[in-house]
């Protein structure tokens, strides 16, 4: 099954203790797709201005995204700048020119509209519903959001959690959405807004999924040379979703796996500034970390 | 196998969002003990005050702890106060009273000296080469220490380290020690000091164990109702420990299975204030908690 993904394509300025780079491709969609093509095919909906080049258009069409979603607007792309300092769990924003994302509608082509598996990026979540309300029937529709919509659109937001299935935030909104500091607690909260699973990101911790009966703990993966956080969250969405829109199931043992996947995806990102390792990588390298992943976690029963 | 644990008794105050107590038993000793004592027998040596009273030690007694090495001194028994606010990962110190403890010089009674499973809790380093050197053969030594101690006795430390199996101590001590701001080579240049495992505690996101050829990650148990994390460290050394000398055994897996059994243990003492739940509790809990941790980690392999 293709996923159908909205979100945005931007230009990334970021320093880290380890290096620098001057507008690199970035943007939550452009991390997701490119994860979750490794599992799948894709539908992407976001707008790039007219200096946007060719070269990351062929790239992702490559990778079997189909970019009849991708409007080009009069205007510059979607700039962010971002630092980090040895705390990488922490990006401290530089500057943010929305440019042509500020004005951005999302509205999806005639053969988008059948999409089975969404993934709404963490846009307005006005947007959001916009895109929920052009699209037939679909059978799995996960969501991110942040602080910022939180703080001033949470009626709106809390209106698409009606209709979203997975929800997948930081943990420091989990509390700020549930208004409790006791994540189990500030989880079951947001189970009751209508998500079925909630998958809460703790960066170098790791991720936990709470569902109704059950909670799923995967570690991040311990590597010795993190570069760059930057897109590390869309990416686990990317093999999170592509490995469940693979399956065309979403049992809670397909949740589980579908998790790890989607930390082996983000354990490759952060290795490299933007896209860099994971247009470096194949499915054998996929797969060796997946076997790293349970080599971490193993251990006997009571038997 | 017995353990022989040197640390402190002491009386704590504290605070937490859920309440308040005053002058409960505590002290790392204490802890470990009452913790390991579900695992295997203990030889205790540590110092308490004139006014120390006599229900903690028939407590510890009927738990199969061994109190000849337990000195009492003129004077009064340690004792510390701190608070902790919604983020109960990091205790703010208010009072620390050594009292006996100040002028503490652990003296091993004979029977001790045979002892072949040691923990070294967090004292002065040169204190812990003390005890060293009045036991025979020791199997397997642990130990903890503290920023307090990398700072002031690093010297010392790292002789003791020299001797030293496993090292259990937090996730910034790590990069403390190692002066070293990733985890990953800071375990490893850790290890090089001597211990051949290295136990990485991270408070509400688990541990991380580090050896030469692998790393084993075990989270902390997600929990509804966290009372006051005072004590989690020497109780997850205790059930990891207790787990060790019970089984004789130091392989790869058993020490996997040891850290989930410190991970249990740490669990049930954070539900209440001081050793009220680990008093309550019974083997049948600890059981039913550590399969609660293998259906939060489990995951289907690739096949």
């Amino acid at each position: 099954m293709d996923i159908l993904v909205v979100g945005s394509v931007a230009f990334d300025s970021v320093e880290t203790p380890f290096g620098q780079v001057d507008e690199v491709l970035g943007g939550s969609a452009t991390y997701f797709s490119t994860s979750a093509s490794f599992f799948t095919g894709l539908k992407l909906v976001a707008v790039v201005g007219e200096d946007f080049p060719e070269e990351p258009k062929e790239f992702l069409s490559q990778r079997g995204v189909d970019l009849d979603g991708l409007q080009t607007r009069p205007g510059q792309t979607f700039r962010w700048k971002g630092r980090y300092g040895f705390d990488l769990n922490e990006a401290h924003t530089l500057e943010t020119h929305l440019n042509v994302f500020e004005s951005f509608h999302p509205e999806l082509p005639s053969h988008y509209r059948d999409a089975e598996y969404v993934f709404l990026a963490n846009i307005d979540p006005e947007l959001q519903l916009e895109v929920l309300k052009q699209i037939k029937r679909p059978k799995l529709v996960a969501c991110d959001t942040m602080n910022f919509w939180i703080e001033g659109k949470k009626e709106a937001l809390v209106r698409t959690l009606g209709h979203v299935d997975i929800l997948l935030i930081n943990e420091s909104e989990v509390r700020q959405l549930a208004g409790e500091a006791n994540l189990v607690k500030a989880a079951r909260a947001i189970l009751a807004m209508g998500p079925s699973s909630l998958v809460v990101k703790r960066g170098e911790y790791g991720v936990l999924v709470f569902r109704e009966h059950s909670i799923f703990s995967a570690p991040a993966y311990p590597l010795e040379e993190v570069f760059d956080p930057t897109g590390a969250g869309d990416t686990f969405a990317g093999g999170f979703m592509g490995y469940l829109a693979s399956t065309d199931n979403i049992s809670e043992s397909t949740i589980r796996k579908a998790s790890v996947f989607g930390s082996v995806m983000a354990s490759f990102t952060v290795e490299d500034f933007s896209l860099n390792r994971l247009r470096q990588i194949s499915w054998p390298d996929i797969e060796e970390r997946f076997r790293k992943f349970q080599a971490l976690t193993e251990f006997e029963g009571l038997g």
